[in-house]
């Protein structure tokens, strides 16, 4: 049994292992418990259901990747435009070993609770459009660097980002292996290097 | 009750409708045989068990999904390009109403059950990967015709398509509408514009 006080933090480290193992609804309490080494009791005491730990456990998530992104390398570039090729680049290393752990706890959460537990959805929708907004202030200050305006937003290329990686996990998820998803975040950054190739450098080409 | 004939289709068009709503843990055989109105006895003279189901709903799914694109008016442009960005336009309009409704069985599935029942892993990946496979062709002769070549294939153009697809489904179910899904679906065709923009016309730009 764990101590006491890690009760709670067990439960939550336990969701988001066996939920993207095995899903939302083939994770029980039962086995929530026996992965935290906790009782019923204790699991029953921190949160009121299943559902109420799944909530907290997509806040937990994104503080825990909100911390691995905020420190990671790629803000230090000088460029805006470098950055955020380089928040795609390091995306693409996080996707390594096995699938279970570097697919998306939140995006496999909400696949199947987005009709049946309204709360689940939201935490997932703020979680995975809170990182998304991260994105945002560098591709703007990208499209004003390099004079790139378009019928789309910083917004919305910021979202794509992340329909994409969600996407590629499928596709991993399908095929059982890594190749497919650093496919699609090669494509991703292609795609963003073609964006905001100045109108300049495509007549000098 | 359903008549007898009828029995293995209504229990198929069930597992479809369920799982996109509920997921495939979501799902029970219960649940099944009382949408497919076919009592339990008749689930396990049709099939030996929810994975057997799962998976021959899967190949189920190809089958009439397939029809519907290979019937699609997008296949009658004579530029091979123009068939991909309709292809992807397509994909599009099918993007409207519930979400349950235009969302993909197979990705949903996937997503849960991809370690834990591998016959529906690989059914899902035949799926998906299968229908990519009927862009390849288009693909491989609009990189031809506009004599574009770069360091990406036509078959990972085709699969990175299904990602944008898949994620885009689940940014929908996260947000509960179709304008996040869409808006990537944009982003797609205006990926495939830019990586297709021949060289000729970039320096007459």
């Amino acid at each position: 049994m764990a101590p006491r006080g890690q009760a709670r933090e067990n439960l939550l480290q336990a969701a988001i292992k066996l939920i993207r193992q095995h899903g939302y609804n083939g994770t029980t309490v039962d086995d929530l418990c026996a992965e935290a080494g906790v009782t019923k009791g204790a699991f029953f005491h921190h949160f009121k259901s299943k559902d109420d730990l799944a909530k907290v456990a997509a806040d937990y998530w994104s503080a825990a990747t909100g911390e691995l992104f905020a420190n990671a390398a790629y803000h230090k570039q000088e460029d805006a435009l470098d950055r955020v090729l380089g928040y795609v680049d390091f995306r693409g290393e996080l996707i390594e070993g096995d699938v279970s752990e570097f697919t998306c706890f939140v995006g496999t959460m909400v696949q199947e609770a987005y009709q049946d537990v309204p709360e689940i959805r939201r935490a997932c929708q703020e979680s995975i459009l809170g990182h998304a907004d991260t994105l945002t202030d560098d591709i703007r200050e990208a499209m004003a660097k390099n004079g790139i305006s378009g019928d789309w937003t910083p917004e919305s290329l910021a979202r794509h980002t992340q329909a994409v990686l969600q996407g590629a996990y499928i596709l991993a998820k399908a095929t059982g292996g890594t190749e497919i998803a650093l496919e699609s975040v090669r494509h991703l950054h292609r795609y963003i290097e073609l964006l905001f190739e100045p109108a300049a450098r495509r007549r000098a080409a």
